[in-house]
């Protein structure tokens, strides 16, 4: 039975590196809000599915209720948080690695990931998320530029040595292979490409085996099939990633 | 061999959900830069062992670095980010549910947990953590004046409904004992209480299950002694709870 992977229909979000994996693994899941909306009352004024998502979210007699979307359903087992998602995932896909103490460490770097998401989201939202950018715009702009000249060097540096110190030398962050959270770091690199230009431009360069570790996951495949299809949604001025000029900068 | 925690010896932080799990559980523990500064250099200033932490975060050759503490050494293991330090140790400990699908969930909530505890820093430093408080003061009222409207309900009755949902109705998240989200739960409502009590004052009483989930962890006898003892810091401002009254309302 397919999984049956439910997360907005309109953006990438933090909903993306659960598709990724999904999609590299070449596995079959189903992007719930994604179907055409057939269920819903018609003056739901949505022609995509979701209604679905919000329907668990807003049933109040779950024993296991999901805080936000991205969750999954496995059969029985329905699960949140995106990095959760992907540590109960990946051994299922064949993209977590064999050891115990190999899937600690990668579930160690996703949390990390996740926090810079969160981060990457507050640049443009540094008030609240619930507020317009355009009532945030001159906070965010200071947001912006401390993230640009402190955080961005913070982690690139952070997943970049990981890479660097891999015994194996094969340019993933754990063994000789590719596992989840390097889908996570290909994502990274796409996400600050587009968002901040000018100023990952002078940056990216710092962090080579991060460049070659995401031209390496562009490549794969069944990525690039992925990449190329409709299933990706272009980035876009809802998602974590967003690219605003004013917040962008080279200094 | 006693588990080798490490963390900012100052704060209760991020930290201390961690600390609150070893205690409760009665585990053996060493609070690493709690001790007693005896081989670092006479001249570090510092009277406690913090050196510890900076020596293994600027060691550039480790292959599985932790990008900032807390973190948990157990024999040749290596553990950080809070939550999966807590994945790992509950299990060893007796602070996990039984079940895999109730470690997915207990897990699931501790990173919304997690989340929670990012929203609550951010509402004293929304434009950047190296900046002082006092230069993002303005930003801050506006951030913290909406985490009071609208972030503390959104999680606060997240976690009501878990307990009120639970179905063994013994006024805990999982089950009908203590898991370690309790503890951190516990934690959220000690450290809204001291953040925001003026506003916390008026929404907690929204919340039944929660204000005694609290009381049953705070009198259970470790914990007790644990709260009643130095190696409990107090809040400061410092950490991630932090009072400022002109970031406090009863609005």
């Amino acid at each position: 039975m397919p999984y049956q992977f439910y997360y907005w229909p309109m953006i990438q979000g933090r909903g993306e590196i659960v598709r990724l994996a999904l999609e590299e693994a070449g596995a079959e899941y189903v992007d719930v809000a994604r179907q055409k909306n057939t269920t819903a009352s018609e003056d739901s004024g949505q022609e995509d599915n979701r209604a679905a998502i919000l329907e668990i979210l807003q049933d109040r007699s779950q024993t296991r209720p999901p805080f936000a979307p991205p969750f999954l359903v496995d059969g029985d087992v329905m699960v949140a948080q995106a990095a959760n998602i992907l540590n109960y995932l990946a051994p299922k896909i064949g993209l977590a690695p064999a050891s115990k103490a190999d899937q600690l460490f990668a579930h160690q770097i996703q949390l990390t990931v996740t926090d810079f998401l969160m981060e990457v989201h507050d640049t443009h939202h540094p008030i609240a998320n619930a507020l317009y950018y355009e009532d945030q715009i001159e906070e965010a702009k200071k947001r912006a530029g401390n993230f640009i000249e402190h955080r961005i060097s913070k982690h690139m540096g952070y997943y970049e040595q990981i890479i660097a110190n891999n015994p194996s030398a094969f340019n993933w962050l754990i063994g000789e292979t590719l596992t989840y959270p390097d889908l996570s770091l290909f994502q990274i690199v796409e996400g600050l490409r587009y968002a901040f230009p000018k100023a990952f431009a002078k940056l990216e360069g710092n962090y080579p085996h991060m460049t070659a570790l995401h031209d390496a996951v562009a490549t794969r495949p069944n990525t690039a099939a992925y990449l190329a299809s409709e299933r990706r949604i272009p980035f876009n001025s809802m998602g974590v990633f967003r690219h605003y000029p004013e917040l962008d900068s080279e200094s």
